[in-house]
């Protein structure tokens, strides 16, 4: 792959045809080919340090608040009391970081298929990875799946922060993963997933959120603004166990000691609000 | 200026270094050097057909009504009669379209510098132009300063649709500007004019809207996403003469009658619910 010339990244993908991001690099850190995918790591000019895989931008030093934060709290929020949380993917450790901020969370797993990933975070991204070493945090280095057929029942939140539904990740986003991860909730438990931008596919939302839909009793879409994703922004699908429960509705809401860039209560309840081309395709 | 290079246009700003969106030509429609500007007309194969102006992009029908909803309505259905509206800017038509949509409003004046934008979006954007051949319109090629000293407390609601603050709309930007919007409207009168986007350019979104707040006794901060604007959304500010109004609570909610794709009314009150830094960096 031809991705760097003349001192840009460029990102490009089948997914968004004819549309690209680049960003001016000052400092090629590092690249190599895991077992798994292509992963380099970027000095950028713009947007601080950033983690590619396969050619797309997982994250930058400088948005990457907006998506872990958003990805964690709209689920953890969402329910009364998460004490266990299931994190599948995000080798970064940005999620981690954020959920193991969360006041009733005692114990969070996490499964992450390339020890590579995890490795090189911790050394060219430390402000993410610092959450991989938190006490709450439990690593496990291996396939989501299998990881979840021998934990059954356990958590009250999982979350999935995957690539995007090329490739390897497809997977994640078909109805056998969401009724695995059903599996492994607890009565009442939630899951929330990563489902890209309804600008450019809106048919891979839809088609993953009547997935949840019939996974759950409740389900919705949320979505927060990141620049440096496809069109800006990313969206995720929330699943629920429990009927009651209103994903507009943070269930708790004293947020004083938690430290936030991006996520306030009020930003949980707006991430809901949809433009009416999406509400559209999705509710009606 | 060398935009175009094997089939893809970049764009690129001194407001956001280091950072360029790119999207794949099909076809250059026409291109030209204005009295004012780089006028370029493309059609894309993502975004459908583009309008660049000094190598900036304007719209495209991928996204635009996102903008030209959001830019017209979150002021119109602010104020609680709009009859009579002006719009600075906007050579495309685009906003003239969605104000001439609200019930209330009987007269459109529009004042735009360039009628090269005029007549050549009416040839290659006809789906943005038919708002500059709406018969509640009144179109003025001229200078938006001089049309506005001219027509004093003549208007319920002045929307500024501008390019960026670099070069000649820099002036759009100042506080004489909007100074003399505010002495253009009639008692409860309202601004919206865009602001750019916090994520490359918090000064400049402080800075303006610290002038709106000095100008007008409400002012407020509202954002929407447009993928192909830079970091995918663009900001508005926007002040009233009626301390009373609550940027947040839509006046007008019937909207039955109305033809949109973006906006509704609760998307009019999750436009003004700010990110957290966002927030810290406005309101504190």
């Amino acid at each position: 792959m031809n991705l760097m010339k003349e001192g840009w990244f460029t990102e490009s993908s089948e997914l968004w045809p004819g549309l690209t991001l680049s960003m001016e690099v000052s400092k090629v850190l590092h690249r190599e080919k895991s077992d798994y995918q292509d992963i380099i790591f970027l000095e950028t000019k713009a947007c601080g340090r950033a983690l590619i895989l396969d050619g797309i931008i997982q994250c930058t030093e400088l948005d990457e608040f907006s998506y872990q934060e958003m990805i964690s709290f709209l689920p953890l929020f969402s329910h009364p009391n998460p004490k266990k949380v299931l994190i599948v993917g995000g080798g970064d450790g940005g999620v981690a970081r954020e959920v193991c901020k969360h006041p009733s969370v005692t114990e969070v797993s996490q499964v992450e298929i390339d020890q590579r990933v995890i490795d090189l975070s911790k050394q060219y991204l430390p402000k993410m990875a610092v959450g991989l070493s938190h006490p709450k945090l439990k690593l496990y280095v291996e396939d989501g799946f299998k990881f979840m057929e021998r934990h059954q029942a356990e958590f009250d939140v999982i979350i999935t922060d995957s690539s995007d539904p090329v490739g390897p990740a497809i997977p994640l986003f078909q109805k056998n993963y969401f009724e695995l991860m059903r599996s492994a909730l607890k009565p009442g438990g939630i899951v929330c997933s990563q489902v890209g931008t309804p600008w450019t596919n809106l048919d891979i939302v839809c088609k993953t959120y009547k997935i949840c839909q019939e996974t759950f009793p409740v389900a919705s879409y949320g979505y927060t603004c990141v620049p440096t994703y496809p069109t800006g922004q990313i969206g995720f699908v929330l699943g629920s166990l429990n009927k009651d429960i209103n994903f507009k509705e943070p269930q708790y809401k004293d947020l004083s000691g938690i430290n936030l860039k991006y996520y306030t209560t009020d930003i949980h309840k707006a991430a809901f609000v949809l433009p009416k081309f999406v509400e559209d395709a999705l509710y009606v």
